[in-house]
């Protein structure tokens, strides 16, 4: 049996060991928190914290190869564990061009693949030098995730919440959709992609709203789209999951937003929703199987469960028992003990052939599954 | 979060654990062997004994309910936890019951429930005296398990191979058809029937063969199925899951055969094929949540994964790339090391809407996936 290990014990990992379970692997996860959401479910877990080098490198080391479920590990450790034969999905030096957006759109730029016009800014003070090229989006190149690290600067009014870090501004794009585009690499470099994805976002929290799969798309807009997604993998030249999350503009221009070089919220609909989950089809690639096949068996939406504003502590899920009344809904609660504003507990998927049905359910989840607490920081409803 | 506890730590187990990730649950398994199919899914693995009294009484004292996955363990010990208010699912006097054939079949008789005719054997030499009642089918009462314990006496030369012990001899039915009703029975005695599955057994092995959910039956029979299995669990008085085999014959007459009270291999295609499998629907039940909707997805069929015959020792899946290429084939292989003939290895669900594409995709995985081992005991072809 393989021994694979997970740098990670979040949701991602929790969901990927649920897959797992299907395969003979003998599963490891190294995270710092032992009661982590997928701390319980390998044959091995460790306490250890993913960033630190000797940490990482002593959990990969006898290891035949290794994944991650967030891309702020040590990716020295990974490099020297690459170097030495163990297999690293994807490779380090991907993980390093991702997880910096500068060096993220720079990538893009260097293999001429559509992305928004950006410049680069060392400081605060240096963005001020470039009112002219506002309304824009400033994104810190380091340490950004889940809406954190991202100000929309729309005037010069808005500049104070721009950040004092290596940044990039980005020109404004006018956007007609955001869409999601999961797509597998295995060794031998051939790809498998999922139907693109949907995605509506929340203005304020800058996190997934609700997603519908299959996108709406006219053919021409999704050939661009699959197009694009498969000149980004094919450039990143490393086997995995990769999710390309793109903007369709007011042309029907598409260009790569960012890319996530792993499992992601935007691909979890394909657990019910397609023949091969994006899980499933890691643990292919990652034990050499043949690619799943990533068609939907029925067309479905996801609603993501966040923490409520105002609730920080022991979690409670009011209207649950609502939601698991509706037939064709699914819950995944990932069992985080804590609660706080925005933080992600858990998310709900809906199969329906209809994509009135699927945004009907999503928005009555909206309205109905609320993520409090018992020892609440506001007065409870 | 609730603490729930799961005797026996096979597949059975394994799936419920891949389930339970789904909900806040905190999770248990007792199993003597610490390198069992779902010992390192759990919270809490414990290794012990589940027949012994002192072993499952310690491990189901201080959580809040308690299952099985196999019927051959310690009712006293679960008897002594329901009285201090743990829930068991089943109740331990359905345990008792059920693994019984004598007392199960007497069960039957008892609240008119159809099953066929049978008397009680104590000895070989009394098997003698019931000549006239042949073509029969001798049933050890207890510790008979998948295929051991069942002896087809179609003649007096038969006999030297029934059973010296307490025993059912049962009235060989005409049989047309082995159908399997999985049935959900929560708190508040509230049902859920799946769709009945048409089951085709190996007459060698006496192991189920291949599956296909729906079941093909006429509305009439459909209805004596349902009303049957439901009269079954009404009668049970048990909370839980309980897939109930039936027999129709050739008279379209409708018989129960033996009942399980617990998640099937009949219902493993539900993982997939249904809203609400039937190890997502026991969690539901457990936690206290509503129940979930058993409509079809997709119409399925199942093969099951047997160590071939003339191999013991570690395994080795013959075929198993070929069966990963099969875009609407789901792979469940269960992560033992070691292999023996006719041991559960996996299984493998086929989803489509026509039921020539399940047949002819369950025959061909039948042809090409074969459990053997690299230390076999035969020549390898």
């Amino acid at each position: 049996m393989l021994k694979i290990g997970i740098l990670g014990g979040g949701q991602l990992g929790r969901m990927l060991l649920q897959a797992a379970a299907n395969y003979p692997v003998e599963t490891f996860v190294m995270e710092n928190d032992a009661d982590c959401p997928a701390a319980h479910l390998c044959n091995h877990f460790r306490k250890g914290d993913i960033k630190d080098f000797d940490a990482v490198y002593a959990f990969g080391k006898g290891l035949d190869a290794i994944t991650i479920e967030i891309e702020s590990v040590n990716t020295d450790a990974l490099e020297k564990l690459e170097a030495e034969g163990i297999k690293v999905y994807p490779k380090p030096a991907v993980i390093k061009t991702i997880r910096n957006k500068i060096l993220q759109k720079q990538f893009y730029k260097e293999n001429e693949i559509p992305t928004s016009d950006f410049i680069v800014t060392q400081t605060l003070d240096e963005l001020k030098n470039h009112i002219g090229y506002l309304p824009a989006v400033h994104k810190i190149g380091v340490g950004g995730y889940d809406g954190r690290g991202v100000q929309v600067i729309k005037t010069t009014a808005d500049i104070e919440k721009g950040f004092d870090a290596p940044s990039i501004l980005e020109k404004m794009v006018t956007i007609k959709k955001e869409i999601a585009q999961i797509v597998a690499v295995n060794e031998k470099r051939e790809t498998a992609l999922y139907p693109p994805v949907d995605m509506v976002f929340d203005p304020d929290l800058n996190l997934l709203d609700y997603q519908v799969s299959p996108a709406d798309l006219p053919e021409k807009t999704l050939w661009k789209v699959e197009a694009i997604s498969l000149a980004v993998v094919k450039a990143l030249k490393s086997p995995g999951i990769f999710a390309v999350e793109l903007f369709v503009d007011d042309k029907d221009d598409v260009y790569v937003n960012e890319t996530a070089p792993r499992v992601h919220n935007s691909g979890h609909h394909t657990i019910e929703a397609n023949y091969s989950s994006q899980f499933d089809m890691l643990w292919r690639v990652m034990l050499g199987y043949p690619l799943g096949n990533t068609e939907h068996i029925v067309p479905a939406a996801i609603v993501n469960i966040l923490g409520a504003e105002g609730f920080t502590g022991e979690v409670n899920y009011e209207g649950l028992n609502e939601v698991l009344q509706i037939e064709n809904a699914f819950v995944h609660i990932y069992g985080k003990k804590q609660t706080k504003p925005g933080r992600k507990m858990g998310h709900i998927t809906i199969l329906s052939k209809e994509k009135q049905e699927l945004i009907h359910q999503a928005n009555r989840i909206k309205n109905t599954l609320r993520v409090t607490s018992h020892q609440s920081n506001q007065p409870q409803k």
